[in-house]
């Protein structure tokens, strides 16, 4: 029941708003009273943490499988995880939209339990960033920290613009950005 | 006046939320009548769409300069255009936060409005990719398109981050992303 609800509050909230969806309506689309509701989540801000927690777990957990084989290497595991969240934002849509759009609708406390996944995630990948760099893989001339954001802004920001039905496909756009990160574009020095 | 109406707006709706914030806020903020407000804007939506207008206008024609400089090739146009989308986040933090917090609460004339404008900005950009393939300065194997996304990506998420007074100046961080879009991060083939 607990996961029927939240399944049915993820398609509300991302066809109507968090703001504009009441209880009422979630219950009514259920099919429960708001007793089976408030027995579940103390609280609409309650669920929508949990929605946001849900989605980034998945994440994290996902991208700890990648990075914890070792029979991958370094460039491997950053193309992997690139597929990983091209994959998530297409296929997980309408999580992910109400993760990027309703992060401002958490309560403070959730806001920093949110946050501590996200910089779990950031750390993860930084640290194997910096993997590369110690195995001589990857240049040492860029700041790890700095590089690891922007490889995770090209990819989140795919977000705002990649169609599932669109022209490339997720495997085409996770070579190209890999591509870019690994060799850059330009032919000279 | 207008520009007094639209820089106590800027400064309310980034405090406080569009949604949240009244013509009668406003009006009281800049110390007019609301006849005042109304001679100069038909709504707040009207205002909301003329302060995004202001933010994208004046990022086109900053970029159309740079572009139109016969004088720099194309890595510098690169940089200097990645540069200005840094600067203007840090600089015009609030208009920012704005253009990208707010875009939902625009009407749908004023979001295709708008959404012309990026779509120019982003067309521009690609056209200087072009014209760095067709000189051979620039790989031929990466799609341009999805290229210009993966870059407007990699420096619009600073907005999400960048903070003004961290270690990492603009210089830096312009350097940063210009190192990682023409060189990569691969010490191998």
């Amino acid at each position: 029941m607990k996961q029927r609800i939240l399944e049915t509050s993820i398609e509300l909230f991302d066809k109507n708003g968090f703001t504009e969806t009441s209880v009422q309506d979630i219950v009514e689309a259920v099919g429960v009273t708001k007793g089976t509701f408030y027995y579940y989540f103390n609280s609409k801000q309650e669920l929508l943490k949990d929605i946001h927690l849900g989605y980034i777990e998945d994440l994290v957990k996902q991208q700890e499988k990648i990075f914890s084989d070792e029979a991958k290497d370094t460039n491997t595991k950053l193309r992997e995880v690139i597929f990983l969240l091209i994959h998530n934002i297409k296929n997980r849509k309408e999580s992910a939209r109400i993760f990027f759009r309703e992060r401002k609708n958490l309560k403070d406390d959730h806001v920093e339990m949110i946050k501590s996944y996200r910089d779990l995630f950031r750390k993860n990948l930084q640290a194997v960033i910096e993997e590369g760099v110690e195995k001589g893989e990857f240049s040492r001339r860029l700041n790890p920290d700095m590089l690891t954001r922007a490889i995770l802004g090209m990819t989140n920001w795919s977000y705002y613009w990649y169609k599932a039905d669109g022209e490339v496909s997720e495997e085409e756009l996770t070579d190209i950005y890999t591509e870019l990160i690994l060799h850059g574009i330009s032919t000279g020095d």
